[in-house]
C-alpha cells in the first residue's frame, strides 16, 4: 500500500452564477484594488489516501468526488495528485 | 496592461481543527471508501486581473488575499499564477 496526496478542486459550472464571487469582486474595488475582471469561489479539498497504486487512489477519489465532494447538478471537479507518494510498510 | 489568470488557495492553518473536513472524511467510510487518512477543506478562488506586469498583479492579489479572501487569524493562503497571460490593447 502507498500513501497518496491529492487535491480536488470543486467549482461552480461556468453557466452557474456565483453571487459570493461577485460580492467579493466588488469588495476589491472598495479596497482600492482595480482590474479584477473575474472572480469565482470554489472549494479546495486536500486529502491523503492509502491505496494499492495510483489507479486505485484515483478511482477512490473519483467516487468520493462524484458522490460527496461535488454537487453534480451545479459543480464540476478536477483532481491533482501531489508529487509526494510514500510507500507504507504493511 | 496585461490580463493575468491566478488561483488563490485559502486553507485552515494546520493547528486549527477542521470539523467539516472530519465529517466529510467519516462520510467517505459510509460510502465504502477506505484509506482516507486526512481530509481538509479550503477555498479555491480563481480570478482574472488586469495589471501593468506580473509584480503589479502579485501585489494586488496579495493585498486582496490578506484583507479580503483569508482570515489571517486562522487561515493561510497560497497564490498560483496560471501560465496564460494576455496582452490587452490599450
Amino acid at each position: 500500500m502507498s500513501l497518496f496526496k491529492a487535491r480536488v478542486f470543486v467549482h461552480l459550472r461556468p453557466s452557474v452564477l456565483d453571487p459570493a464571487g461577485e460580492a467579493t469582486r466588488s469588495a476589491t474595488k472598495r479596497l482600492g484594488i482595480d482590474g479584477v475582471t473575474q472572480l469565482r469561489i470554489g472549494k479546495s479539498i486536500e486529502l491523503e489516501i492509502e491505496a494499492a497504486d495510483k489507479d486505485d487512489a484515483r478511482s477512490k477519489i473519483e467516487l468520493m468526488s462524484d458522490r460527496l465532494l461535488a454537487n453534480p447538478v451545479i459543480e464540476d471537479w478536477t483532481l491533482e495528485f501531489k508529487d509526494e507518494q510514500k510507500a507504507l510498510k504493511n
